[in-house]
C-alpha cells in the first residue's frame, strides 16, 4: 500500500451564479480595491492508502461524485501525488 | 495596464480545528470510503488590471490580509499569472 495525497478542486460551472463571491467582490470594492472579477473555488486535500495510483484516483473520483461535488452545478478536477 | 489572474489559497494554520472538514471525512467514512485525512482549503481566483506584476501582487496580498484571510487562523499563498 502506498500513501497518496489527492487534491480535489470543485468550482461552479460557467453560468451558475455565486452570490457569496459577488458579495466578497463588492466588499473588496467598498474597501477601495479595483478588480475585474472574483470567483471562489473549494479544494479538498485528501490523504489515502491505495494499491496503485489508478485505484487511488478512482476512489477519490467516486468520493467527489458522491459527496464533494454536485455534478449538476460543479466541475471538478482530481490531482494525485505520491507521498 | 496588463490583466493578471491571481489565485489566493487560504488554509487553516496547523493545529486550528476544522469541524466542517471533520464532518465531511466522517460522512465519506459512513459511505464506506477509507481515507487517512481530509482538509479543506478556500481558493479565490481574482482578475485585475495592474501596471506590473509587482503591483498586482501587492494589491492582491493587501486584499487577502484585509478581507479574504484572517491572519490569526489562516496561512495564505498568492500566485499570479499574466493573462
Amino acid at each position: 500500500m502506498t500513501t497518496y495525497s489527492a487534491t480535489v478542486t470543485v468550482r461552479l460551472k460557467q453560468g451558475v451564479l455565486d452570490p457569496e463571491a459577488q458579495t466578497t467582490k463588492q466588499a473588496l470594492e467598498r474597501l477601495g480595491f479595483e478588480l475585474d472579477s472574483l470567483s471562489s473555488v473549494d479544494q479538498f486535500e485528501i490523504e489515502l492508502d491505495a494499491e496503485s495510483e489508478n485505484s487511488a484516483r478512482e476512489r477519490v473520483t467516486e468520493m467527489t461524485e458522491r459527496l464533494l461535488a454536485n455534478p449538476t452545478m460543479h466541475d471538478y478536477e482530481v490531482t494525485l501525488d505520491q507521498r
